[in-house]
């Protein structure tokens, strides 16, 4: 399956037994000896009163805690295999619980968290909080704002996304020392109050098709700076997603696609 | 399935109806949107009195003569499936009639040609033919042989194949205007008369986890040169292959792995 490109092989552990180790995990994620996928996700049974518990596991073979283009394709494979009927599924992660709503297009809407502005949460050095920060960045100064979805961004406005120093400048600023956790950098090219167009240089990965925290973060920081009006409609390499958000303390709504691409087997 | 990290999605086009347009072989090889391969291979019926027709499509959509790891594992799943029990099996392609043959390991050897050493045919500017050549990169000269499999190579013997410069200096001679069509470079680390260890920049796609003519090529020369002896193990990246050459005017054999990873059903 694949929410915007990226892409995952999602394991059916109810109605078989199935138990991964890392060596497993990196065969089937190798895109050359393997089956190739960004994620593996497994759908597991849970005592916690929630419908189902999602595990993630990185190509590298370690388990992270949540991926919003993973949590659409999960809720689409739950009703597409016929694992459950109920609209929104609750499901259990390790960060957590949320409840997932799979829309009537079959595109599936995520509460991904409420973003969070402290510098030192998120982590960024300054001396005092702000909506807009200047960075310096190799000898020039940029405008930059910065905010937790769960992970660090920094957004930059520009003119023209596909002109933007994405791969050049955002390499730099993702290892700026005011970031010292290292931080995902979006360019976002704002079309009107309800449209943007993204790219980011996500942190370890560099520029990816689609970032969902991104979207989010990119639209946050529209909305508090009034250049953006809720929903906003975003526009990645990898296609579009609906951000919604309701101001301070409330959570940021990610809505997009989820597909199935094929299905198969393997002996592992 | 994959030879050596090589890898293909193989279509059985004898028991159903398949029939690929250049969109779909695009999507279907897309590592993110779709399965992901390098190749895609078409299992067909043939009336050239061969066992089949072998077809073979780049992920850009374009149709190919030959390709070395995608015959062995052709003949390894039209045996897994149960299509033929003959052995060797005769298959028609592009480029003419292969005979590949499965071992009893599940290995599969095949013919890949007669290489051709004379510099216009490789197409390579010298003077007149030798055995090795100098050649001139960034300010230094390297000795190289050249030869053709099909398609040109040139082989350089390093100490040590971790450290040669492969992306880089092999770059560099790729694009030497003493290739008027490019040259695939292989870098060439001999351990003894029957053992080589090889990495291979391929024209036009960088270095790659295993280049079946590249092998060859490699294997060719080292025998020409009398440094090895017919057959020779050689190790890449994606694994190890067996090259045997008996000498001039005789072809180049190549026995190594095929590997199905999984199997699966897609909708187009």
């Amino acid at each position: 399956m694949h929410g915007l490109g990226n892409d995952f092989v999602v394991f059916d552990c109810i109605n078989q037994n199935v138990s991964l180790n890392r060596e497993q995990i990196r065969f089937i994620a190798d895109r050359h000896f393997g089956i190739g996928c960004d994620q593996i996700l497994l759908v597991e049974k849970t005592s916690t009163g929630a419908d189902f518990f999602y595990r993630i596991f990185n190509a590298d073979g370690g388990e992270v805690e949540q991926c919003g283009n993973g949590a659409r394709c999960f809720v689409r494979f739950v009703h597409d295999h016929g694992l459950t009927k109920k609209n929104p599924v609750r499901v259990t992660t390790l960060s957590g619980e949320i409840t997932p709503v799979l829309q009537e297009n079959g595109d599936v809407m995520v509460d991904m968290g409420i973003p969070l502005f402290e510098p030192e949460r998120i982590p960024f050095v300054a001396d005092k909080q702000a909506i807009t920060y200047l960075l310096d960045v190799e000898g020039k100064t940029v405008k930059i704002s910065v905010l937790s979805m769960g992970n660090p961004h920094a957004v930059r406005i520009v003119e023209n996304v596909e002109t933007a120093p994405v791969n050049s400048e955002g390499a730099f600023i993702e290892t700026h020392p005011r970031f010292p956790k290292r931080v995902n950098v979006g360019y976002m090219q704002i079309d009107d109050r309800h449209h943007i167009r993204l790219r980011v240089f996500e942190r370890g990965a560099g520029e990816t098709l689609a970032c969902g925290t991104g979207a989010c973060a990119a639209v946050v920081t529209g909305i508090r700076q009034n250049l953006l009006d809720t929903p906003v409609s975003v526009s990645t390499r990898g296609g579009k997603l609906s951000v919604s958000w309701d101001g301070e303390n409330t959570p940021v709504m990610m809505t997009g696609p989820a597909v199935s691409v094929f299905e198969g087997e393997i002996n592992l």
